[in-house]
C-alpha cells in the first residue's frame, strides 16, 4: 500500500495519504482573534484535501485545540459556517497552549479521499 | 468507499464510519467526580460502538483528556474495570482543560467495526 | 478484518494493528531534559514499529504533547535527526500535561505498515 506525502519538509508533510485516508498536519493561521484565525486555518484544510482529491464534506475526525477555552463560542461561530452541515466529522476541542502564543486555535484533521 | 454518519448535528457527529474504522466525538459526561463521569461517559462510547456494529473488544486507539491529572487514578480505576482487558486499545492520557468546567475527563475514540 | 494487540496490558496495548495501519500507545521516557526524553521515546517508537513490520518511513500522524511549550526547540532538534526526512509524517505539537510531572514530552503515532 503506497504512501503520499504532500510538501514533505524538515519536520512534517503538510499531509499524508494512506489507503484512502490522508492526515493533515495541524493547521493555524496568523489572525487578529480566533474566528480570523479560524477561518484562515479551515482555509488552509480545504487547500490541503483539494490537493489530495478530497473536501470538507469528507471529514472524518478533527481534533480542535484551542490555547483558551474562552474561544470556544468563537471558534465554533466559524466552524458551524464551514463544515458541510449535511457530513459533519467526528470532533474533540480541548484547551492546549500551541506552538507560540500568536496561535489561537489549531486544527488536526483526517479525511478520507 | 461510502461515509457513514450517526447523528449528524450542527457541528459534529456523533460517530463517523468509513472503511471498517469508527470514529467517535469526544465522550463526556456529568458527574459528581471522574470516576462517575467516565463510567457515565464509557457507556456513552459503548452506545455509539452498539450503533455502528462494534464494541469495546474492537477498540484501536484511545486518546484520554483529563481536565486535571490528578484524576489519572479514578479514571483509571473506572477504565480498567471497562476495557476488554483481553483486547485493550493504545492509548494516550494528556492533561487539558475541557469544553466546560464541570466536564473533568473526556474519551476521544477510534475504534474498528 | 483482524485486529492484532502488541504487549496487551491491564490499561492498554502497546501497539494495535487494524487493516494497514497501527496506532501506538502514547510512548513517553525517563530522562534529564526533553532531548534524551525525546531520543529515549523515540527509540521505544522504533521498537514498536519494528515490531510489526514498519519502520520510521512509514508514520502517517503523530501528536507531541510537550509538558512546557519551552521545549519546542528541544524536542524538535531530536525530531528532525530522527524522522525519514524523506518521509516525514503529518504532525501535531501542543502543549499538555502528562501522567507525571516527570516526563516532559510524549509522542502519539499512527503509521502504516
Amino acid at each position: 500500500m503506497s504512501i503520499e506525502r504532500i510538501n514533505p519538509g524538515a519536520r512534517m508533510s503538510a499531509a499524508v495519504v494512506h489507503d484512502g485516508t490522508v492526515y493533515l498536519a495541524g493547521q493555524v493561521a496568523e489572525g487578529a482573534g480566533v474566528e480570523e484565525q479560524s477561518r484562515a486555518a479551515l482555509a488552509l484544510v480545504d487547500d490541503l484535501l483539494a490537493q489530495v482529491g478530497s473536501d470538507r464534506s469528507k471529514l472524518l475526525s478533527v481534533t480542535v485545540y484551542l490555547a483558551d477555552m474562552a474561544d470556544f463560542a468563537g471558534m465554533n461561530s466559524v466552524w458551524e459556517t464551514w463544515i458541510d452541515t449535511a457530513n459533519p466529522p467526528a470532533r474533540a476541542t480541548v484547551e492546549a497552549k500551541l506552538a507560540t502564543p500568536d496561535y489561537l486555535v489549531e486544527f488536526s484533521v483526517i479525511a478520507a479521499i
